[in-house]
């Protein structure tokens, strides 16, 4: 049994638009801490692990632990439907998701959940070497840049500066961001980093942030990617496979 | 013959736009009292039956009634290409619709008319149990939300509250609008009315209205919706046809 | 070898897009006195004929004339990257053109050049007989008005006014500028002229002009058009071949 409310029905929004762009199906756990998802893409090369405190809802009521599967594209279709300073509470009704919107008038959707099961995927164990902080529209602006020669790029942090790479037969492109420049908002570095990662799936990870979000990266050499940035009160984190070439 | 002139060619572009999302082809009727066209689309769902009155045009000759058959999509096309503050004069030219727009320069267009004859489609007579009048944008939002789980809605008006419902695979969807709710601006009911319909058509009924167009829907169990809103100093009625489900 | 810089990479964008609209690949030639470009668009029915001073740098090194052929739509995707306020540095590196773009962050792109060879189109000698300055938006407004019934218009000027006509099965269109109106800033006619063009490529030819832009078109009976607008402090010059009806 749940019984949870958000004054406004926009953060629980962005939270579904940050997970929708990887994740098709997924179970929401919602304990008396929180409301927490941890879940592989369907390609398996990208991890999604989301975490909201329950301070971040106006309020909560838990009975338990619940699991709850969704169909995140029918959940991000009814959230797209949320007004501006429109209230939704979240219940439990007769094995649906029952959203309540509030505003002008009330508007009610009823979701068929999902059975989903499985076990939960492990968060990875990865010491990272470098990271960086960056507004999320300099990394989206860059990627764009890449895009125009090809569909991956190479990530590298040295002590002085990170570097975005892309090569392809239309040419290639080397964008390059001093640790000083102001765009930077930190920049560390313990070991050189550099790894290459599918343009199409940091579009999507970064595709919930808005432009003034700080997001950080986190890198080590042929290792996973990590991303992490806030959405409102609560907080995602993505894992991105590397490309490793077949010499 | 006629010559009729609108100071300003947006009322007509408004009149056509709310005509040619149900209708391909219709006649316009041109007497000395206005300018009339009642026609069903095609698919013998809807009817529109639209009125301006010789008011709202700033000049206004007629000799005798005249009807002019036109393709609607053609007559949008062109009227699309009002400028603001463009004054527009119709005349009848060699079996053509002669269109003149005057703004910065002149423009001109003839459009050949159609012949299309049979009959005007009768006004049906049905005594409603029931209305309401909203806000344009209020319906049309809610019909959004409807569509995310159905292609149908269900309308129904009780003493005290106007309910537009949608069931589907992808769950269901009740938005209910209390008599008392500022959104409400009027609300009467003889007796309890409800019928389903399906939201393509009411979306194409409801293209041509803005979003502070007032709306006003009138209701009966199982018969058509009537559906009515002013354009300018003209007047728009609509009728749609339920859909009434086998037992 | 050169090394030239813009002050605002948004000039070399803008020409740029004038070219791509009708032309896929084509040669810069890059001498003492500035950049140059002419050539025909692939079907041959039009020219352009490209003009930059080497004032409109911040800073122009050239030893010798240098060609570089370059595919378009690569250029202008690259170009299409350029933020508001960026600088831009063109240099020849190890046989590509090397782009680098400096604002908040330094982006460097390379890209292949192509070997062109063949000779360059001459510049057609005629003595036209009218011409006109309009501003962009003027007529690329008529020319969609136009687009409603046909793909190809007229243009004529005689002493007093300037037509744009289009006939279709769907009706016809008469566009009429006189030369005392305020949207004509020049109106010369020593001979009356008319010719039909292509409304595709009338539409390209004038897409790289923003609206307020001045166009001039020289006219001459079933000759070709010359179409003539500045884009910052360099000039563009297309010519366009008529239509000419057998009888």
């Amino acid at each position: 049994m749940f019984d949870i409310s958000f004054e406004n029905a926009k953060l629980f929004k962005d939270c579904v638009d940050a997970i929708v762009n990887l994740i098709n199906e997924g179970e929401f756990e919602i304990s008396s801490e929180g409301i927490t998802l941890r879940a592989m893409d369907p390609s398996q090369i990208a991890m999604v692990d989301f975490k909201m405190p329950k301070k971040a809802c106006s309020s909560y009521k838990v009975e338990g632990d619940v699991k709850i599967g969704v169909n995140f594209e029918d959940l991000s279709r009814v959230m797209g439907r949320a007004r501006p300073e429109e209230s939704l509470n979240l219940k439990l009704k007769d094995s649906r998701l029952e959203m309540t919107f509030k505003g002008k008038f009330t508007r009610r959707f009823n979701l068929p959940l999902l059975d989903i099961g499985g076990t939960v995927p492990k968060e990875p164990k990865i010491e990272f070497d470098a990271n960086i902080k960056l507004n999320a529209s300099v990394l989206k602006d860059s990627l764009k840049d890449a895009s125009l020669v090809s569909s991956h790029v190479v990530l590298s942090i040295d002590k002085n500066s990170f570097v975005i790479e892309a090569t392809g037969d239309r040419g290639d492109v080397l964008i390059e961001t001093k640790k000083e420049e102001t765009v930077v908002i930190a920049h560390e570095c313990t070991n050189n980093a550099k790894a290459m990662f599918p343009l199409e799936y940091l579009n999507d990870i970064l595709k919930g942030a808005d432009s003034s979000t700080v997001i950080t990266l986190y890198l080590k050499t042929d290792a996973p990617l990590k991303v992490e940035y806030p959405v409102g009160q609560a907080e995602i984190v993505y894992y991105l496979a590397p490309r490793i070439e077949n010499v």
